[in-house]
């Protein structure tokens, strides 16, 4: 049995009653590390305190692992209780049906442990969550690659009058230039998307583009460690997120469509000017 | 403080140990009646289950009781630790946003504790949650009433090749006939909507409106007890759905859009014409 149990968003706690106890009955115990470590801010300690809740130990599946590794996990998983712990929802912002297909296909059992993700998490803000459109994806802008299928979504989001979440790209295990040149597997540090980049982006496209869609004035909630205790939620025109420090990662945003009276009632909480406060950890 | 914490959508074990403990500490616990009940096909014997394992007496809010009493319960909570339990995430598909408002008017701090909803956990059927368009309800047609927005919604959400979350209308604490012409509190019994009727509906509506947005072909996955561990999940046209027996409340349906290849394979998995697989039990 291949049980997949989302942790939430939060921290060790934020793992559900069902999710504990379903690991207290595994075998083996892997974890999700593509965005785990860097959302639950873990470090080597952090992890022996989720194997200490747990009574587990755990062992770190990076991208590659779980890539290349998959048939090994699911050959386990065919004779003993495996869990496979992703942060968020299991079929949250970072999809695992690859790794459920891939079950499915060879008869191996599956059960899947629900959990809060970022999707329905930024509910929090105030914003509808029947009010969004397509969510998109802002990736790290390079020299050469400069891909902005975003804008069109975000316009057609727009015209709707919906509101639209932007996903900030996260960089892990990237291989370096040391890597590709020598053949040599090493990696670069990771690094994760701030609010402030994806503005800077966003405004780069719309003055390439030019269609409109969007500008330094629009208004924005920026969201940082969803979630957790000491989480962030700003809402404020581009211009003003783009000045405010939103500390540690994880970020995300969502650009704001039409919006009802209260829900302009509950973003006026989050405003940039007013004291920066937070639901999760009220001044 | 007011704590508004997440159930979850399956049972009491999907409350998260976050949620737990904030519940613990608390001096009155209220439990959101108007889905709740339905939800996790309680009975009053499954009320003192929830109270068994919570370690306190849990007083059943419904709708009318949030609406007029909210003012009550902020002031207890502005003196003491009050927790309001809502089915699925305090921001999922039934939104508490308006009692956080009030809250933060009068200066009560609120904590969120956030799981798994309606809108995340869908993504087990293998359709990529970024690539769901607004999500849109369908309310019981009466004789007289009959209101037709989703189509318009949905006919922009095909029009750009997305999916289509449809939440099914529940109808708790209705007046009665009799409580109207008599002027005396009586209710309706409690209803939730089929996938059934909800095709029907759909299906009316396009007779009418008759602008090719879907028909009988169209491709859906009907949901029935998302996230228990006896969920259904079948895919197949909105014709075969209409004569699938989903069972016991609640249900929710996805009109599906344009899907790539993993998605199609996943739906291949849950197709009405198989055994009628889930993924929480598997058989």
């Amino acid at each position: 049995m291949l049980y997949i149990i989302g942790l939430g968003l939060g921290d060790e706690n934020d793992i559900t009653l069902k999710g504990l106890e379903a690991i207290k009955r595994c075998d083996k115990v892997y974890m999700e590390a593509y965005t785990s470590l860097l959302s639950f801010g873990l470090s080597p300690s952090g992890l022996s305190t989720l194997e200490e809740l747990y009574g587990k130990q755990i062992i770190l599946a990076d991208r590659e692992m779980v890539e290349e590794g998959a048939d090994a996990i699911l050959l386990e998983a065919s004779k003993l209780h495996v869990a496979f712990l992703v942060v968020g929802d299991p079929f949250g912002a970072t999809t695992h049906a690859d790794l459920v297909l891939r079950a499915k296909k060879v008869g191996v059992e599956v059960q899947v442990v629900h959990n809060a993700s970022v999707v329905n998490a930024v509910g929090v803000c105030g914003l509808q969550l029947y009010r969004y459109g397509e969510t998109v994806s802002i990736p790290f802008f390079t020299e050469t690659w400069r891909p902005d299928s975003f804008y069109e979504k975000i316009k057609r989001n727009r015209s709707l009058g919906l509101h639209t979440l932007c996903l900030l790209d996260i960089r892990v295990k990237e291989p370096s230039l040391e890597s590709l040149c020598r053949g040599k597997k090493s990696y670069e540090p990771p690094r994760f998307m701030t609010i402030e980049t994806a503005i800077e982006q966003l405004l780069e496209v719309e003055q390439l583009r030019a269609e409109s869609v969007y500008s330094e004035d629009s208004i924005c909630v920026g969201f940082a460690r969803l979630g957790s205790e000491n989480q962030m939620v700003v809402s404020g025109s581009m211009k003003q997120l783009r000045e405010v420090d939103f500390g540690a990662p994880l970020h995300c945003l969502v650009i704001v469509g039409e919006t009802h009276p209260m829900e302009e009632e509950m973003l006026e909480f989050y405003a940039v000017k007013e004291k920066r406060a937070s639901l999760a950890s009220p001044e």
